[in-house]
């Protein structure tokens, strides 16, 4: 199976937040690789990723990065596959920078953002599997199954306060 | 055709920030359907729209609010569709409340975020169609030819400083 | 003795948090019930919580919830009871995210709002009996009888500077 | 029939703010008495009007100021009436500074607080209504009915996007 | 000697941060007191120590507390001594609520604030000094050789770097 | 009769603000003097300013500063005349930046910061006559004589609600 | 003569803000070039650009942008020159967002960011004529006359206060 | 050889972020001196430092402060030596406060800001580089010669995701 969702993030030590997304898509059965590509670092690698990324079959990008981060915009005006940004909480100013410099984008290249930190990459999962659900049923299904689950444990837990 | 994507606003007031939304998805020809839906003096609208979006087609969602701003995510909550959340510019707070209540969303429930007012709007439209083109050859290219063409006039407008 | 106060609470970890209020609650002697209700994992429920409040004689709701915490508007929106929002201190943003999402409500629907974490919860406890006091002379002269207590505690500690 | 409801406001200038709490109040039938009483230029009357409300009978005090905004809070530790606080928009800050000020009051005096401005005010005047519509079901009604023709209009604004 | 400064605190938690201020009070031999007065709790009490103290010759207050932080401003509204306000580092917005409550007053009423936490503390301590100073040479030339002093000990830092 | 105050700003483009102060301390018969001091455009004419202003017999210095704002901050690490800033307010970020770059001084040097723009000017007048006023009972009657009025200008302000 | 300065902005509508930048270059007779180059919409010819700066004779790179601003940072990524970042004033957030988005830089690529707006463009060009100023004692003299006729101009604008 | 670059910082406490500047000097070989210098402590030191340094030879000044963070801005008045500030992180604000003092200052006086904390004082030893190595192809070699070793990092990091 070729693979649908490419998992980036700025820096090795992003992983702690992002490995969140990979799990979803572990759980929901989507095929997905995971880089380091770091905007700043690595920016012709970065270019070179984004170009290829619908001719290899890819349909959605989830790029996590903090501070500047840059990397889900700069992907996003290299490629026509919509990309997903995760705010990577960081260290003096909590992911307030990292939130305000991945969601502000110009008119013309959109980044679909998500929370800051853990619950972003979560759903930056979720959200992957949802677009690609909305065009494969059963994909959507796997996504109403885990909300029907999770929606258990909620009335659950209750009962324990 | 169905309607492929949702536009929702949770105030008539919204409509000059989402009306670019609409302008995007008339230039990319995709259809979508337009109406007020608030979270807070509709709420059983509010989730009856969620809950059919789905089986009425709808590929995508985009949702409009400000302030509090709770009818994206909670579109959200009652819908495996996509939701992209537009922060309305409010009055106090300039749109921060707005952003801060559409992207913060816990684990579990995605919102695809965009910046506030006019450019997120612009945005939501093409990211809508985006994640759509990634399904449809023919929708990615018109949102190809829309990048070549802006690019061109960012060129030119260079020479007129 | 009918139950008088609902608290709700978006998630079992906010318990740390509301269990203050509870615990005002226990100390005024007012009948009141706890469960987790979530927004965004429990929609449904949260509904019908919201619509059955008044009916079963619910006199104030305690919703307390953190990050976008649409659970005190949404609640809101669907009773004429009156609402307590606590926001929950979140991760990234320290509660300032929960604070606007629940205190930036459009008009129309209140949501009152009380301080950030612990010191919330304890006011949101003491706001209800407030509330019921101001019908009650009983609940109310217990709360002054609390107030007078804290004064004295008050002007003992400083004795120990 | 005596005064229910104390609208009170730092200064002068705050009233076009505070009389959308007016509006509200009149359009529900609920008395009500309007006051200029300034936490900083008039510290004795406030502490005289807030010592006198219980006894006067008025069920719910709604004070509205901007800036350091210590109206609402110390209000609030000079009764056992609920004081609802409204953050008047300031010209340097927003509102950000009255919100903070008048909604992070320490564990032990609550601040019912709403939204920054206009909004803000309307919404006192409706939690103030539904704060008595909890004890008078005749009250509540009219709230009821508030929100039903609210609705309407909502649903009917849909239609002329 | 009559007491010259009077230190008072919202709560004995803030005895923390506000001994810093009698630290430097204590180093620059003048004389003061120290009180717990919380402006939500003991209200009369702040009130009548605020009448008082002129009377008594206080020449200056330092006033700190956290959070909604009224004492301050408060305690200025009810006397013409100079009032130093002391924002104590708050839980969930690290103190800027504690900064703009205190800061932010009114036209009329004059609040001399200064850093947050631990160095607010020890400059309301100096700013005292040195506003007595300022009509006491013995104690300006205590300040200056404090100053002096702190000179020497940075300039042999910098060779131990 | 010898100047008591210094009033010193940045820029001319701060006598919007700063005349607020100096129309205090005309109405209060307080001498003072008004100059444009700029910390970063005329720094040797800054600490000439702090270094003679004790020997020239100036009780207090109010220094009005925008941006980076340093002038208070500096002024006060040049003299023990205890110094009053002004936060003016800024274009882009509204007088944030202004307040915190002269509120935040580190432990040692004190400056004494008033509210952002024209209550904070107005006050910092007021604030110089209360030092003064500390020592000199005549002055201090006059800033009583004022506030008498003003209670008296609220009283009635709220009849014409 | 070879250009020296590059100065290159995101977007036309920037050219309000930057040409202060370009002012200060004509005045203190540095030569330089203007373009319109996005980091979102043409990206290839950023790179590029920045690519080929160093070999072209460029001694500094001034980039002006707004929102989420990842032009300085992205050009900084493409070249050993170095890039001053100017934020432009954004609609919202007022270019908080912008300076964020500029100033947070990771480690390992550095962009000298100035202030928001109009003042931070006129000290863009100040900056990159101090940079060149510190190996052309030429321009070292211009720019230190300019200073010098700051300063007079500030001395004289205090006697029409 | 002759010292090229001055790291100056407010506070022996600086030095475990300043402590990265210079380890990125000594890494490319730039010669360098370290002095603790303070704005507020050591004004007169301050003021001689910077007028001196151009004539010492210095080619570029690193000034690292916190808080108020004064010291960037008053060395960059007093010298036409480029100056780059680094905000040091701050106990309450995070830094947020150094950052606004020192990069917002007004037109006439540049100072090259570089992030928060740690990120901010490797960049500024880099950006003291590049300056340096704009004019100097030996030092912009070993500058190029560091970006391709941390590129080869970075993607060898990926493989051991």
């Amino acid at each position: 199976m070729p693979v649908q969702v490419g998992v980036i993030m700025g820096s090795k030590s992003d992983w702690d937040t992002m490995q969140h997304a990979c799990e979803i898509l572990d759980e929901l059965q989507i095929s997905y690789e995971k880089k380091v590509v770091s905007a700043h670092r690595t920016p012709d690698l970065m270019f070179e990723y984004a170009e290829q990324a619908a001719e290899r079959g890819i349909k959605v990008i989830i790029a996590g990065a903090g501070g500047a981060a840059h990397l889900p915009g700069m992907v996003a005006a290299k490629t026509t596959v919509p990309v997903i940004g995760v705010p990577v909480q960081s260290k003096a100013l909590n992911g307030l920078d990292s939130l305000l410099s991945i969601v502000q984008m110009p008119g013309g290249i959109p980044v679909a953002t998500v929370a800051i930190g853990k619950a972003g990459a979560t759903n930056a999962g979720l959200l992957a599997a949802q677009i690609i659900g909305s065009f494969d049923e059963e994909v959507r299904s796997r996504v109403q199954a885990r909300r029907d689950r999770i929606r258990s444990e909620v009335l659950e837990s209750s009962d324990s306060l």
